[in-house]
């Protein structure tokens, strides 16, 4: 997906939201609005916007000398998120298409994410959006895909989510590589995050050997893009990796709840739509 | 008022959004974020907002070589303001206590603001907002102040808003100079405003000098401070004017609905609150 003009002001705002949780003093994040602001002018606009956040947030950690303002805030998503584990999981069973529902699931941790402006007050918005059907839904391709393929690449978005994202590997009963950024961004899955999660127990961990928020491949190791580009089925969470991967013609799956209303209007959905996506190849 | 940090991004999204009311050349809107941005560094947290806001305003007039993007809308406003004014002028005449409830009304008109981010439903939101009372009054001491004053200086706000200004102006029983700004900026009244609204068939019109949204005085006429320094009784209007005014130790009734959360931190109050308050001297 394209920069969107949209999105320069939400990445000084979200700038700002990250500077303050680095660090508590003003001048330093005057000092972060004035560094992204002189960097608009070079903001290309055919750029996914993780492309631009990923400078962004490596500028945060320079000025403020803070590594991982979102370290506390991902451990409390994903211990709320391992809390609502064993409850999600006999939900799962007890459903008629464990499938569906798992993938369900999958999307609606996606809830679970402070890079957004609004946060949400998580448990109730789980229990209300389980209630609900998808909005949009390739769930049968999926599912045909997923019957003829070998493994999976499974490609990660925040912590916390990525409790949710183990319901659903649970179920694929197929090997599962499972991919998280390289640094910490945002709130965005790292290893430890993974781990922390009990990922490492079902999946094969890998990094991307990104740090921008969403799998932009030109900033991805060779040996993460050789695996991608050799996957016979990805399946994608979140914002940032839909973002970053939305031109890519690969048999790809876009799991998501489509929280910013950019994003909703690029992919021609609703607000708070719940989606299951083939990429268009 | 200073300018927080907090302000930065809302400026930007602002510069956005009149950049697009001026063109629809996606060039342009991308220059003013460019131009905007690089602005960034060179903003003193010291200064009142609408001081910043006025530099920006300039800039998007000189890229987008539009003078005044909100003509369309302030006229739409006065319009449906004046389609009100009937109504509301009798709801006056029938209260027990005039000038309280033309005090509100003045205060009321001030939700037709097309410079925030959030559109109201205009009239749903009148009607809403005078069943309510006033969150902060200073009203008795407004009274005796007017009561002792030889005459009033008005500086009003936006366009439609003017319309609510005449209300209040009918019960002053004052001799009433009625400011506006001195060219056009988001939809703020200017002297077009304010005779489309009948405002000088009871009060005289003059401008500030400014083409701040907001009385900062350093940027207006010389005859303008000077009537400002000698008043007896000031009625601001807004939060523009506020912002620019609120360290002035005058005379000086503050009448405004605090729409930006920050301002309503830096006053006090909470959001949305409809406010009459004296400046501290």
């Amino acid at each position: 997906m394209r920069t969107y003009l949209d999105c320069i002001p939400c990445l000084l705002h979200q700038a700002l939201r990250a500077a303050r949780l680095s660090t508590s003093d003003e001048q330093k994040i005057k000092q972060v609005l004035d560094e992204v602001g002189s960097m608009i002018k070079s903001i290309p606009l055919e750029n996914p916007p993780p492309a631009t956040a990923r400078i962004i947030y490596r500028k945060i950690k320079e000025i403020t000398g803070n590594p991982d303002p979102y370290r506390k805030h991902k451990n409390r998503s994903t211990r709320q998120a391992l809390a609502l584990y064993p409850g999600l999981k006999k939900k799962v069973k007890q459903s008629r298409e464990r499938l569906l529902t798992a993938v369900k699931m999958a999307i609606v941790g996606n809830i679970i994410d402070f890079g957004v402006n609004q946060p949400l007050s998580v448990e109730a918005e789980i229990e209300s959006l389980l209630s609900k059907d998808l909005n949009y839904c390739d769930y049968d391709q999926f599912k045909a895909d997923l019957h003829n393929a070998d493994e999976v690449l499974y490609i990660g978005d925040n912590a916390g989510e990525t409790v949710f994202d183990r319901i659903l590997i649970d179920v694929l009963k197929k090997p599962v590589t499972y991919v998280v950024r390289s640094e910490p961004v945002i709130n965005d899955a790292t290893c430890a995050d993974a781990v922390l999660a009990g990922l490492d127990r079902i999946a094969t961990l890998v990094t991307s050997g990104t740090d921008a928020p969403g799998t932009v491949l030109a900033t991805c190791s060779a040996s993460f893009r050789k695996k991608f580009s050799r996957s016979r089925l990805i399946i994608s969470k979140g914002q940032g990796n839909f973002e970053a991967l939305s031109n890519e013609k690969m048999p790809l799956y876009f799991l998501l709840i489509a929280k910013c209303p950019v994003i909703a209007r690029d992919m021609g959905v609703n607000l708070n739509d719940m989606i299951l996506k083939r990429a268009s190849h």
